[in-house]
This record gives C-alpha cells, structure tokens and sequence, in this order.
C-alpha cells in the first residue's frame, strides 16, 4: 500500500493524499456497529481533475487496491464518505467542483462532482439567472451524488435521475467515456438530450461501482411565473390512509405538481423544537404529549406540504380544487405562508426547500432527543392508502417498541410512496447501536416479506438489502455481477457498493 | 443450420419456424441498397413464451446461430423485420400479444413485445377505462418495440422511453431477470417506480442488443380534464427561425404540455392529398405550386400543431401565452377544429394523435409520389431558430438536389428539436435507391460535422450513424461491446444492432 500512496502522491502532489489522523473526516458519521474495524478507510486521494482520475484508477488497478469514489462524502445517515470494504482508498471528488456551465436559456447545469447544492445556488444568484434548483435536506450534498444515489427533493423536478442528462465517466481500466449526444464530437446537445443513440447507458452508473462519474449535466426548472406554498394539517394518525387516497389522483393528474410530501408529528416539530421542551420521560413521547406539540406549534399528527407553480390563474384553478378535495378530511386545516405567525416555522422552513433554497435546517431533528446519531430506513410502496397505513403501522410499531421516536414522511411520487423513516439515536451509546442494528434488519426482512424494497441505504445493509432483490435466484444481480467483471475485472471500484462485489471478493458473500 | 431449425420446431411447434417463401414478409419492405444479398434473414422463429424464448436462445448460443429479435416488425422506414447480419434468424416476438395488466388506479400498463397501439387502444376502450395512450404515427408499432427504440409520441406522455417501467429480459444465457421492483419477489411497484435499487440497467436494453426484452411496463396518462387540440400556420420557410424561439421558453415553462410538432408544407399536404393532384412534373415541387396547395388546403409553409390539456381555466390561461406570444408572427393563423371545414383536414387528423388515437392515416404520404418507399432521417438539434433553420437549410437543399420533395416536422421535446424528414422514394427504381443512398451517407456525414447526432436509424446506417458517435477514439462503443462480450459471449443476439458487433465479427467493421 506504501507504494500505491507514493504513486497517488505522485499524480495529485503529496499534499492531497490523507492518511492516519486525517481520516477522521472520511469516517461513517453516524456509525451503526460496534465493531471499529469496519467501514475504515485506510487512505484518501483527492484528484483534481478528470485526467488525475484516470491515472489513480490506472495505479489502482496495477496495485489491486480497492478505491471507495465520493462526490461531496456527505451523505451522512447512508455512511458519509466511509467505504462498505475497510481498506479501502476513498476516491474524495470534492476538489472537482467546477460548475462547467449554466445554460439559462435550455435550463441546465453541467457540473463536476465536488460542487454542493449551495455551490450552485449561490453561482445562480450571483448571476441573476431565472432558474431554480430541486434540493434534498442537505444543502451541503453533491448535486451529482444525490442523483447518482437515485436522490429526491421537492419541487415538480423532485425526481434528480430523471433530471440528469449526459454523464462523463472514467472506467476502471482509466479510459473516459461520455453518454448521450457527449459521444459526439462537437456535439450541441449533451445536456439537452438523453438518450444519444444506441443503448442508454446512464442508469448503470447510479447506485453503482461500475465507472467514476466526472461530468454530469442536469435539468433546471425555470423560475415559475408563481409560487404558493400551502400546508394542509390532519389531526388523526388514522387519516394518513385517506388523505393518500386523496393525493394518488391529484399527483397523478399532475394537479399536485411537486414532490409533495406528507410528514409525521414527530419529525415536524423537531425542527422547530426539542423533545425536552415537551417531555423528559424515555422512549417515545406518549400521546398526551402529542396533543400538546400539535395545539403548541400549529401542526397536525400528519402535514402535507406541498406548493403551486405557475402563474395565477393556474394556481387558482389547481388550488380549488386540491382545497376541495382535502376538505372531505374532518378536521383538515389549511395554511399558506402568512397564516403561520410563529416562528421558527415548519411551513415558513419547507418554502424555502419547496423552490429550491438549498438548507440543513432539515437536521435539526438531530437535536430532537440529542446524541447526534441518524439513518435513515427508505421502503418504496404503492400511492394507496391502504400500504400508506400498513407501512406506517409495521415501521413505527417496530421502531417505538425498539425505544425510538417515529420519524417519518412519506414523499409523493409520480405513482409511489418513498417512505422515508429517521431514526435518530445516541451514536455514542453501544447499546443504543445494538439495538438500532436489530430493528433495522429486522425492518428490512419484514417489508421484504411484504413486497416492499429500499430505494437507498447505509453501507451497513447494502448487502442485506440487495438480498431481498432476488427473484429467480438473484438473477439481476447475477448480470450486474457479468458487468461488473467485465468493466472492472480486477475489482477496485467500491467493492460491496449496492452489495455488488467483485469476483475474488464474492464468495460466501453471495446474496 | 437445419439441425437448429429442428430444435426451434421442436420448441415452438412446427408451425412457428418459417423458411423460404414464408420470409417475403420478414424483408426490409422500404430497402435501400441494390444488394439482394444484404439484410435477408434466413429463417424466423415465433415463440409464444418468455420460456420457450429461453429455449430458442440457448439452442442459439449451443448453435452459433444468430437471432434478430422484433417486437412487431413494424419498424418500417427503419428496416421492418430485417436484421442487419443477413443469414440471421428473426426471432419473431409477435405472437406474445398478452396485455397482462392495466391498472387505470395507477395509470400503466404490463405488456409483451407482441402488443401493438391499436390492441392497447382498443383493450381500454373496451373495458372503458379512463386512460390515454401515447402514440407515433404507426397505430399497428409494437408500444414495447417503439419504446425501446426511443420512440416518440404526441401527447405529454411523448417520450416513450421516460415513461417505461420496469422490464422482463432473457439475457443471451438464457436467464430472465427482471429490473427495478420487478427484481424483488412479491413486489407491489414493478410498475410504479422505475429504479429499485443498485444500477438501474432498463437502458442498456434500448437500443441494444444485450437481452431479449419479454415483458415491459408503460405509463399511461390518465383521461384529462380537458382537451383541445389547436393548430398555428406560418406562411413563410424562414418564420421557423423566429417560431423556434418562440416555442422554446413555452416547452420549457410547460406551457406547451405536449411533444407538439412544427410540419411542414409538404408533409402535411401529403397526408391530405396527392403531388398528381398539383403537379404533373418531376422532381421537387416548385414555390408557385406550393402557393397553390396553401391556399387550398388552408395550411401554412409550416403549422405547429399543439393542445391544451386539462380542465378549462387551465387551458383557457395557456391558451393566451401561447396566442399572444404566436401573435407576433406575421401571418400566424389560428386554428381550433371546428374552424377547419374541409375533409380531410390535417388538424382534424392530428387531433386524434394527440389524444393518443392509433392510426395509419400519416402514411398517406406514402401516396404523395407514388412508388410506395421512405425512409427516416432524424438528428437532433438544440431548440433554437438558428439550428432550426440551419438543420432546414442543410437538409431540404439536399433532398431536393438529389431530386425529393422536402417532407419534414420538427418535433419539441423538453429541451431539444428531432428533425425528423421523410424521404418518400420509388423503391422499385435501382438508379432511386443509389441516389437516396448516396444522399444519406451525405446527411449523416454533413450533420455530424455540424455536430448533429441522428437518435434513432435504418439497418443500414446504423455502422454509419455509430460511427459519429466517436468521441475519444470511439469510447462509448469500445464499452459496449466489452457489456455486449460479457452478456452474449457468443455474440448471438443481433449482431450489428446499433453498430455493436459481436467479436468474431468486429474485424474490418470497426468505426
């Protein structure tokens, strides 16, 4: 390994190769096993610029050793920058953060993998261009990673993988491809068109350890000629199953145009609040407690936020009957912007998320119950609301009974449910790990047995959660495994990303 | 190669391998070349099961034979049933026409290969569910096999590929997997949510040759509240320029809601009309005659055809952007159906397209010059008057200098124009077929200099067309074929599809 490090030194100057104490950053922020040997990088790289990535990946593969890429490392509550394999060499992107170009004209962006949400923000701001990004929660977070980690946020472009368009990727054996119109030299549409010509290639380098993405072009929404956020509150834990009863049509007619989300008490008011301020019992709050948060911060047991884009008159059309349809609900209120006077505000704050204000004010549930730890428990489920109220009993049963707090939403898109559980614990407590690691495979292994799969996990349960993917004998993973072969023989690229391993890596690991 | 015939009848029954005269129907029915001997298959198989698709193509592999797998066989103008390897065996995929699911709840549906747009039409209307099609102009196209060729339509659901979801493939070794949720047992959202987790590889099946694609999801966009389809005409070649920059913000702003199209004079007078009707002599028509046929038939030298989705104050306030920015035009006329008198009427004919009515009627061009071939030539260009124009000038001055009509519509997708002209040609005249070749080779190669890239091609440019896409010494297709050498080792699943050639056959093909 002494070798590999004086060549990586070589290639990106020795100031930008990491080893011993500095690895503390590229560390699982929010570790779930107790076992300080797992998920350690031995080393990090940090290239500058696609040709450096070639050359590392090219070293890499002559010494066999193991790269862990990472755009931003923040994807904190999935493992951060830490690799599933320990010993590994994390491949740190973040010194790549050129935004290429922003075409305000077509509504793009073409980006590096270093730059964040808040990157690109402030660049559009400080050119006054009429465009607006879709963020997630963490504005720190690499646009390109969240996409690649087929990510969500909130506005009609809610849904980041479909909004990529052209990709650059460096291949294991350190060869540059581009996807899409890219192929084409002089080329005027990589980031106005996907699909090029012949196969569409994009997808396989999502979720995956098949290439290093070191260009990636997304779409941006144009600045609507309106915008009104709303939120709509329910009182009763039952209603979850009517209301998404209600949305299913209006998303799917689009007369919900983002990627609205329904929120559960809990989670809303540690935002605003902490549990302390309510409650100094243990385990979760009990419903007495509940009542109180809700007259207290204006909030229901469920919220959905959502919001209109457009000019008035459409806004108007779309908002009666959205107003008409959740009306049905007893007990439904309804808010806009200036009906919410206290602050801090959950509305007031998810406005600002809604159009595109990249944040982390999302974390403050961090704060909720203290000991600073999350991850994140994400099954994907029919737009009914029958799976609505199964999901939420099966998760939030389990989780109060393993101590924790019910932390949910359920995110609406185009026809299904993402439903996105936090579970925040005290990351300093190994028995409080323990536990959080037997309710999370036990979470796992009972939505599988209902036909519900994960989106997106932490390094910890990728093998775990790939497994439940097996139909016909774990068929697909089987052919992700021919391509893994054939694209990376040797195996250097993220070994156990998505639980997908490389030959000499795979036995008695199989799924 | 007798010897695999017999297997295959002993695995479809004996009925469904064809041979000799039987294969007049898997021909090229719009060929190009002069050569008799090129893109014939030698016979063709016709499973009814994804099983028995398993047998035929291990037999293939235990073979060496070659298989070229069609949907419906309905790609014409771009190759029908031919396969580009001529002594191919057509593995003839119509016979699996099963609609195993449309969910109207959910809007999609499940479908084999088989299943054609008037099949699906005619399945929900007759169970009067409340759903939409997306359609192209071919009613009797396979909705899989038009999809997995990046196919458009005209309705908002206008990209195929975007609204596919979920697959059933049998890879080269004969194994089926299935993608996204599909990969989970007992799933509930293989049609709902496009990506599962890990890769997400449904792309690497369009276009390709890397599996055999058995099943496929589709979403369909439920019955809106409002429909009103209009047409705008432009009297003047060069207006395009100005109405591209018009459309552009409008597309982008979803004020335009669908995959509309700008036409052009000929196109649409072909639809209605015969050139015998207006012009006795040969070649291009001339300006005075096309004066002629404006007058008559009540069209414009170009007519955007659009519609308003949606309930009526919606529509009404889309309507007055895109009048008042059309406005501006000098000469725009505007029309809505019921100001079109005269039968047949393009609008009246459009109407139903963008309603996602199957039909054949666009093919009445064919009847515009007699001679009964055409072929498509569609690159892509950024959404500007300037490409517009350009892509116009380059194209229609040379059709009409090798002797054709100029019959082209540029149709709008989100951020990019297809420029899609038909090349109407007597297919019965040799010294015809050379000139249409040779000016072919020309548009391929004078467009990619200008660094417009075709999405989508006949058989027998797809070498040419691949060759375009270079960047980097051929990069993207060097990766294709080590994916194609790792799924079908034995390179028997459409050699030459896309230009991706198997090894054995690569030598001298080569882009």
């Amino acid at each position: 390994m002494a070798g590999t490090l004086e060549t990586f030194r070589r290639i990106v100057g020795k100031d930008w190769v990491f080893t011993g104490e500095q690895m503390v950053s590229y560390r699982d922020p929010y570790p779930v096993t107790n076992d300080d040997t797992r998920y350690r990088a031995h080393a990090a790289v940090a290239p500058a610029s696609t040709e450096e990535v070639q050359e590392i990946v090219k070293a890499a593969n002559a010494h066999g050793v193991p790269l862990w890429p990472v755009s931003r490392g923040k994807n904190f509550a999935y493992g951060g920058a830490a690799p599933v394999l320990s010993g590994s060499v994390v491949l740190d992107l973040s010194r790549m953060n050129r935004i290429l170009e922003v075409n305000e004209k077509f509504g793009y962006a073409l980006v590096e993998p270093g730059v964040s949400y808040f990157d690109l923000y402030n660049y559009i701001q400080s050119k006054g261009l009429k465009l607006w990004l879709d963020v997630p929660d963490p504005g720190w977070g690499s646009v390109m990673g969240n996409a690649l980690d087929h990510g969500v946020g909130y506005t009609p472009y809610g849904d980041h993988f479909m909004m990529q368009c052209g990709m650059e990727v460096v291949l294991a054996n350190g060869e540059v491809v581009r996807t899409g119109m890219g192929a084409m030299p002089g080329n005027n549409t990589w980031q106005l068109f996907k699909y090029g010509f012949g196969p569409y290639v994009d997808g396989i380098f999502s979720q995956s350890n098949f290439g290093v993405v070191t260009k990636m072009g997304i779409w941006l929404m144009p600045e609507p000629a309106g915008y009104k956020p709303y939120m709509i509150t329910f009182d009763r834990e039952e209603d979850v199953a009517e209301v998404i009863e209600i949305l299913r049509p209006l998303r799917l007619n689009n007369v919900i145009q983002n990627a609205a989300t329904i929120r559960s008490l809990v989670l809303d008011a540690a935002i605003t609040a902490t549990k302390s301020q309510y409650y100094s019992g243990t385990g979760p709050i009990p419903d007495s407690v509940a009542r109180k948060i809700m007259a207290d911060q204006q909030i229901g047991m469920w919220n959905f936020c959502g919001a209109l884009y457009g000019p008035p008159p459409v806004a108007d059309a779309l908002w009666s009957v959205i107003r008409d349809a959740f009306a049905k609900v007893p007990g439904a209120k309804f808010y806009f912007e200036e009906d919410r006077k206290r602050r801090p505000d959950i509305l007031i704050h998810r406005a600002e998320t809604m159009r595109g204000v990249p944040k982390l004010t999302e974390f403050n549930f961090l704060n909720w119950a203290g000991g600073g730890g999350h991850i994140g428990f994400s099954p994907v489920s029919p737009t009914t609301g029958t799976d609505a109220m199964k999901q939420y009993r099966m998760v939030s049963d389990r989780v109060r009974e393993y101590g924790f707090d019910y932390m949910g939403l359920l995110a609406i898109g185009f026809r299904e449910l993402h439903h996105v559980t936090v579970i925040v614990y005290d990351k300093t407590n190994p028995d409080e790990r323990a536990r959080l690691d037997k309710v999370f495979n036990l979470l796992v292994q009972e939505a599988a047995a209902e036909g519900y799969g994960e989106y997106r996990t932490h390094i910890q349960y990728m093998d775990a959660i790939a497994g439940t993917y097996k139909w016909n004998d774990n068929a697909l993973w089987k052919m992700h495994q021919a391509i893994k072969d054939a694209l990376d023989p040797k195996g250097i690229l993220a070994p156990g990303k998505s639980g997908i391993w490389p030959k000499h890596l795979r036995e008695g690991r199989q799924p």
